[in-house]
């Protein structure tokens, strides 16, 4: 059956899953739901301590077996050690069947991937996958499904029952042993803990692994003691030196500037650009260049930001330190600096998952943006972007917040560079759909900037701008001219996961990859 | 049936309620139970405000209709103006059989006890009820049942889905057109909004009440943007200056000084009395002059407290600004000055009423206490203590934190004169169980000192300590001695109301009152 973006999901596939195709961002707006309800066992006793020597005695308390849901949180990215941590002892414990449901994945997973073969780990919810567990699911060697969501479409999931998590794991940079958790004061600290906040929510059991226990009550805490069962202190919970690999550093790529100067100009010409603007950006060279670039348009003309979301980086707790930004709200945290001043900034704060992108409650923040600056592996003429699966066709990105804050921004840009090394950026069709084209209103590359044609007010806004403004078509044109049009990526039959809309309904289905075969 | 205090709950009030007797305060620990979930309707749209203009319009965007449960907070206490200001609007609408569930509910609402008679008002679920409202329940003018809960308790009651509330009433000091609501910042301002919290969650609807409107996104806050569904401006909420009617004076009492003397030295003698101990303590003349004269204590031997609880006043506020409490944490201010500290010290924290006393999630704050010092209108001599009926037999006081605190505090101490007025307070049986004797370990009165037998660990404690150690009997005695033994206040046959305990089990029933008839 065919969706709103035009892909054509297989009835074995919505039958598999009970969803719906999707259809468009707002469909669900005002369909009234119910709130999951965690099991919960009442700890009236006021002798107890939840402190566990191991991993391995939480398991066995919160009574670990085939078939569970066990989920994770990302926020320690490639130093994170938790993960593997507990499916180490899981898997010694034999335990099969069990469905991940991590807020994302990446190569600091790859340890684990044996436990994909040996059918530890049958099925993986996550924002995406890089590394060695991407390859597998690619290459059809997970026995279930991998789900990829949006940070707020997990959160949806989790809030109504679709995903039913049995054992959350929290790493906690700080943890009392009755379970008051922070991200800041320990030895390994990451920020904030917002992707943890649905896990404690709604998870029947919840187990803390921390590095360092502090004294009760753990003042501020992100996690409170009322959803945490049991506390197991570890040697080390993350290496937050891995936190900014490959990411959020100042770029003098002549190309990424040109963007990032385009950026700037579309910015500062729309009417949303005015004191007390809201303005969310991405880890890339070209959106932080952006980002300095406009703070200097702020500076001339004497406006404010509201406030910043994130995803934060170094430059944006700099707009808040000179107080370009009234405050910033903080999902996560991309670099050390950004860490710091997460725990000292008292205008820099600390927000859930859920407050951040969720789809599914009374409204978030992402609702409130002014302005998205996105990145996207492919682009196409729909406007629809793919931000998860390689050129080569393997799973080897995530959604994160992409779709969330396209659909909430009143303007999403999405910068890319017309070719991605040999492979045009701009194309007829996205491998696959990620971001609906309905979301996605600015596309700049270094070869010019199209304009979502549904939005003739920024047209109108831009049209006298001297800018380098192109159809989507000519973008394409110029890519394809410079590489030849490219062959797609040949898939097999068989559907290895699914991009999942932030509402539920499916957005694209993932086939399983296969050696390139020649046309005869 | 007969329960663990040896009340006598009528089979047809079990039938009726759908409820158990009151099997012993740790009867429910670690028995599973599912959270109940609210009914959403979810936000996508980025366009949207939540303002309205007009209670008229939240009750109507709400589809307000006959039998549904309505809830507010009672931060206000007799100075709050929510509730009286909607229910106007309820009854001015012609809805009937509503459902009130308020944390709590005093003379400020006697301007709507003709709600009562008129039946739109049919149910009443709260801490406690003085004034008119108490009268009307104990005369048997409500139509239903008043359910008279413990703080926790009532989280229990929402989360478990026993009580689910329709649409929540949120009075806000200050709120943001999306939502955010906070209790500090404003024009009449109220310290913290612990009570709302498990509205926010669990009702279906939730409507913020604000007299101050601030620009989005309202930081810091304690009741976030999403859970509230609209947001309604009125020109006043209520006047903190009726917060502290009554309470909260230091005595010059000389009785009271005497028994907080008493106090002061139980709780040095007792093995919890140590650095980084814990206590809570009511806002009675003779708990807030033992608090006073327990710093004394504390300064000479160098021992802090690393955390107060509490139902916050001035000298609790006092022992944090010198250093002699490490933290605060608070569901309720008591007086302006708490107020002003919870909005200006960073050690002074706010919690929610689930984190301070709910016994059905995974450890609230009431188990960490060591001492709590509470009041009482009537203890008896299995130390069972009576909090909400006076002595005429009406409905005149409230649970409060009463039960939650006595179960998880470690030693509980009971302060009551001998004698209130000139009816005796320490009797045989009290007139309704509140708070079971199993949870009472000293009980120090103006004519010595009786410590719960089954606390041989503080008998010892204390056997040489010069102070005036009593049996409880010969409490009674002492009493009755000196006014005869009371005739016990005789009541109708109709169940006007139950004591719930924190379990949800009954406690005990309230009856209709009648005339006094003399015997023959």
């Amino acid at each position: 059956m065919k969706n709103a973006v035009g892909r054509d999901i297989p009835e074995e596939i919505l039958q598999a899953t009970g969803k719906d195709v999707f259809r468009g961002s707002h469909a669900m707006d005002g369909k009234e739901f119910r709130r999951d309800g965690a099991r919960v066992k009442p700890v009236i006793n006021s002798e107890g301590s939840k402190l566990l020597p191991s991993i391995k005695d939480a398991l066995l308390k919160c009574e670990i077996k085939d078939g569970m849901t066990l989920s994770f949180h990302h926020h320690f990215r490639e130093g994170d050690k938790v993960l593997n941590m507990v499916m180490e002892e899981v898997h010694k414990l034999g335990i099969k069947n069990i469905t991940i449901c991590a807020s994302s994945m990446g190569s600091q997973n790859n340890p684990i991937v044996y436990m994909i073969d040996d059918g530890t780990i049958t099925n993986i919810q996550s924002s995406g996958v890089r590394g060695e567990i991407g390859k597998a699911i690619s290459e059809g060697r997970l026995q279930g499904l991998a789900i990829m969501r949006s940070h707020g479409g997990r959160v949806r999931a989790i809030e109504s029952g679709e995903t039913h998590i049995d054992i959350a794991f929290i790493g906690a940079p700080t943890a009392d042993e009755y379970g008051n958790l922070n991200a800041n004061g320990g030895k390994a600290n990451c920020g904030v803990l917002s992707y943890s906040a649905p896990d404690a929510l709604y998870a029947d059991k919840v187990v803390a692994i921390t590095d360092c226990l502090v004294p009760f009550p753990n003042w501020p805490h992100q996690i409170s003691q009322i959803y945490v069962d049991y506390v197991v202190v570890v040697d080390e919970i993350g290496d937050p030196s891995k936190i900014a690999t490959g990411a959020a550093k100042p770029t003098s790529d002549q190309r990424k500037l040109l963007m990032a100067s385009y950026c700037t100009e579309v910015v500062k010409r729309t009417p949303y650009f005015k004191d007390g603007f809201s303005y969310q950006t991405g880890v890339g060279g070209a959106s932080i260049a952006s980002t300095i670039s406009l703070a200097d348009v702020m500076r001339e003309r004497n406006i404010h930001m509201s406030f910043g979301v994130g995803g934060i980086t170094k430059p944006m707790c700099q707009l808040l330190e000179e107080g370009l930004a009234r405050t910033l709200v903080d999902t996560q945290d991309f670099d050390e600096y950004a860490i710091q001043s997460a725990a000292t900034n008292p205008n820099h704060h600390y927000i859930t998952a859920g407050e951040y992108a969720d789809p599914f409650n009374k409204g978030a923040y992402v609702n409130k943006l002014d302005f998205v600056i996105l990145a996207a592996l492919e682009v196409d003429v729909h406007f629809n972007c793919n931000v998860v699966v390689g050129s080569n066709g393997v799973v080897s990105g995530a959604q994160g917040g992409h779709p969330d804050t396209a659909a909430g921004a009143k303007c999403t840009i999405v910068i890319t560079p017309i070719l991605q090394g040999r492979i045009p950026s701009v194309c007829t069709d996205v491998t696959t759909v990620t971001t609906p084209g309905e979301d996605v209103d600015v596309v700049i590359t270094d070869y010019g900037i199209a304009i979502n044609p549904k939005r003739q007010d920024l047209i109108d806004a831009l049209k006298d701008s001297g800018l380098p403004l192109k159809s989507i078509e000519e973008l394409r044109d110029i890519a394809y001219a410079m590489t030849g049009e490219p062959e797609r990526v040949q898939f097999g039959e068989r559907v290895v996961g699914i991009i999942e809309a932030r509402d539920g309904s499916i957005m694209d289905v993932v086939r399983e990859i296969k050696p390139f075969q020649f046309a005869d």
